[in-house]
């Protein structure tokens, strides 16, 4: 099977590249960037040698088409007109954020302008969405925090071990914010720093986080999200709280967890007393979570290590269109992280 | 006057030093260790080279009568014996945790061991305290997360615009955990990753934070704090969210905050719309902090900055001894930051 | 075939292992170390999540009998009596020092102590080297900076391209020095700072790099070595500078190189006008090099950067081993790094 | 006396005004810029809350005459304009690079355009250029690379040390790049990454540093110079090596340094068997210096670590100022500096 990508030039798009590369059954086909189109990938990606003479092309309809699966990583905006121009018999697997919400109002809220509608959400950790996804012709990849909160807390809310108030803060690597020259991005800034922003609500991952909680829990969630950028390339780390359930005990948390993460092949309870690091993921499709109750405040705190661009963007991708098409959810996709 | 630095090889004897290198007031007597002591300083803060000769000495009390300050940066279980070979005619000022507490059990229960007792604690910046601190001649210096969390919530407490469930993340740089020797404080397993520890109530700081906003608010309040470790150096982001008082504003909030820090010389409130960085604190006794209203989850969220060595440790003990020395208490402490 | 790890607990072990589990043909038998023999290797190497459950085993030769390849990641001294009580039918790979040299007096005065004994040298791409290892029992795997020294220069030396008057400053990162809990490797004091050690003719390395380059030069050449400390965890830069041969143009430069490494899997020639970074290759088994004339000095500069722990250590013992294992050079090695 | 900076919103302006916050002698006037005139400082450099409030001016004759010095941190071509509408009233202090080369030859070939120009050299460390500087209303501040390669070797080739063929390898932090939207100066790319750049002869500080040795050496040096950019903030380490003069001892190597540095402010010989970090001068305007005999290689070796926007540009500024503002040297300048 032939598969494009298109945003081929940036981090995400990079990161989709390098795995493709380790995937037993995808061909690398067309690669396709915007400003950067008519230039060998090498200048964009030199980590990426096997590529380096791949001429970058136009991101059209005609490049793009004749693909089993093509990758999306543009910018928001743009993925409803290309998916338009591709069949049904092309899987079109989203990387922004344009098809992840259902409700219009949230779009127009966080995002502006009108809503391209709604595509199959592609987290195949979240109940019932590993099936959904096996019928799914246009698949939305989560956000990268999404897709550490979902991960973490869901759960929790499928065991009704929470109360429906979150609280997230979360800290991640330059990278999450694109390949985006802004003078707050410069290593001389972020290097010995970490720095809050888009605090108080207002960061357009959150009404994703309450979207995915909201169906598991089966009550409204509201979460209160926090994002921080922290001084390294990769990583997200999550530290998610919700109020315990009355009569919650440690022992129940363990149990839960330890029960609905027994058959999933990318996310793995930490043992009892070990807490994560971003580096035990680094360059891999998975993720690194411990629970616990803290019985003096009477909250639930689970806290995620993810790389944002593998599990976050590109791996989660990959693992959802491995689904759509009818290969093995794992495959390709690599376990064993990349430290020291 | 004359200050003495016991534990002077390590990080928080370094920054005391640093700073007291630019005291007008306080000349540097003696340098005091443990395992380092019959060493040059030279060998252990190449970045002081102005003491470079200075031999270091045992930590006795012989050595260390006759200063008019004793700055004790010593691990913890060590500062009673000393303060009690130096008369009242010294002022002592215990950059450890021993004093910090006033509840015997919480003492125990976090520390172990019997309780040496409580100091005035070190932080001006709550009601009533600078006032306190004046006729102090012990002095316990608040731990570096109590002090940014304190600093970001007292306000709110104090005007009534938080419910006492407070839930904080904050991540330090690794000079927090001082110079031990073990492997997850390794260059090479900090770089390139965050990561979670002491995690579901369990870290030491958490009583001392309730302890203080408590007093603060007038009833008890109860914090849910997970410290999460950064690959940097130097600095404290916490963030720091509780549930607002019913009927809340943004208004009302950046009026209360602007109204309590106008005459503060070291907390800085920033800008509306600017978020802090720990870079903007580097070096200086000075705290950054940002609050809003997130009025979608109901939270009044705080983020502050604050350099866990500077105002952390090192600068707010020379801040307290200013006060209970009858010097300025500005005085020798910079509010400028090194950056980028 | 199956394959031992001798010092699965530390950092080169840890790449042996994360490599190991991506290769075809190598499945992992006995984890074996010394003080950390009976843990989990999950309590060492958390990246490593199919290995977690793995139990680490005392360095015995009963433990590591019966293995087609036995890798030795221990600190120097330790591997001749290992290989000793293993029969040819076991190859022994050795990534320490002891059995690099050829000269026993180098040996003394760089190591001090008796020599071991000279096993065939790890570094295919050089002269005859390929040939000689097909048919080895024992590989002595290079050091780090010799592979990335030898690399860059022996295309030069091998064409008459310079003087052997050899001038070579490196960067490394921290995990080069193992995981040692020394004060000058804790993240406080790398992060933010370049520092260097081993300077005037003293790091163990020198007599590697000049034993390899003299080799191929077949004349004596001298190398003024200078390694200094990057923050970073991986990665080697190595500026390699020497007089250039009279009359020499920077068109014959690159042709020379281009020649020398047309063939060469792991070793990158960059495009004109590129130069290298360590992101290029972090995680991968190449080199990544650019090489110049500065006319106006009069000298040949290459420089070349590897991943110290991948082709600079684990890579390229798995690499020599699969010559020596009759398996094709390239299996199971990745030439993909992950950037950013 | 009244200073102002022109550049306020760069790095090196920055640094320039966060010195002069600490001088006692020097009141900050007329803070200028290009594109972000109108806006206050505090958007730009918001660790310097003293200056918070402070709106930035055009870069205008009128607005900077009347201070008794001007410091320029301006991109190249701009400050002989600037200075030609001073009069000589003013000290004009320019950090960037119009003024410092004396060939016009050099300037064409390295900068392209027409020489603007030679201005007084601001390295009182030089021989006779202390007392220069003293009479001087023009001061071009040296590179950032110069500054530290002019330090390491000046004594060596003012007491005949060295041969004139120097090989020079430096690792920068990315300030000395400015505030540059570059893809390969964001902080994904740069951490955990070195990298070469202009190589081979071609760096703009080359001719600047074998203008400084040869009238140092009294012949004609030469210099091949490699930098590097390192993941860090600040900080230069440069290794400067040159041929021993026959007969050249390690005893006669360190006689010669420590009488050459001996009653330097700024330029610290440090003690035997210890080797330069950046982190000893971060923030301050000293360098850090070692230097040794490699016997057996045959080459003088000297390590230097400054701050490059301290020692190197801004401090460097402030220091040859002082001189002809007829004020001390050191008025105003940290030795001082910040670790860890």
């Amino acid at each position: 099977m032939r598969a494009a990508v298109a945003g081929a030039s940036g981090y995400a798009g990079g990161e989709l590249l390098r795995l493709l590369l380790g995937h037993p059954e995808l061909e690398i086909g067309a690669l396709t960037a915007a400003s950067s189109a008519g230039s060998p990938l090498g200048a964009h990606q030199p980590h990426l040698p096997a590529l380096a003479g791949r001429v970058i092309a136009d991101t059209t309809a005609e490049v793009l088409s004749g693909h089993d699966v093509v990758f999306l990583a543009l910018p928001h905006g743009h993925s409803a007109a290309v998916a338009a121009s591709l069949g049904d018999d092309t899987l079109v697997v989203d990387c922004g954020a344009d098809h992840r919400l259902a409700d219009p109002a949230a779009w127009r809220e966080f995002y502006g302008g009108e809503h391209a509608g709604t595509w199959p959400y592609g987290l195949p950790e979240l109940p019932g969405q590993r099936e959904a996804l096996k019928s799914a012709r246009r698949i939305a990849v989560p956000g990268c925090y999404p897709t550490s909160v979902l991960l973490a807390l869901a759960p929790a809310f499928a065991a009704g071990l929470a109360e429906p108030d979150v609280v997230v803060v979360a800290a991640s690597g330059t990278s999450g914010a694109g390949r985006s020259l802004k003078p707050n991005l410069l290593g001389s800034e972020v290097m010995g720093s970490v720095s809050a922003y888009g605090v108080g609500g207002v960061h357009r991952h959150t009404p994703e986080m309450e979207q995915g909680l909201t169906a598991v829990a089966g009550t409204p969630v509201r979460v209160s999200f926090t994002p921080t950028l922290a001084p390294m390339s990769r990583g997200i780390l999550a530290t998610c709280t919700a109020p315990a359930a009355p009569g919650l005990t440690r022992a129940a948390v363990r149990e839960a967890y330890e029960s609905a993460l027994a058959t999933e092949p990318f996310v793995r309870l930490l043992p009892e007393g070990v807490w994560p690091a971003t580096a035990m993921t680094y360059g891999a499709n998975t993720a690194a979570l411990q629970v616990t109750l803290d019985e003096r405040a009477g909250r639930l705190i689970a806290v995620i290590a993810i790389d944002n661009l593998a599990k976050g963007t590109a791996g989660g991708a990959i693992q959802s269109a491995n689904l759509a098409l009818g290969l093995p959810e794992e495959l390709g996709l690599p376990t064993t992280g990349v430290a020291p």
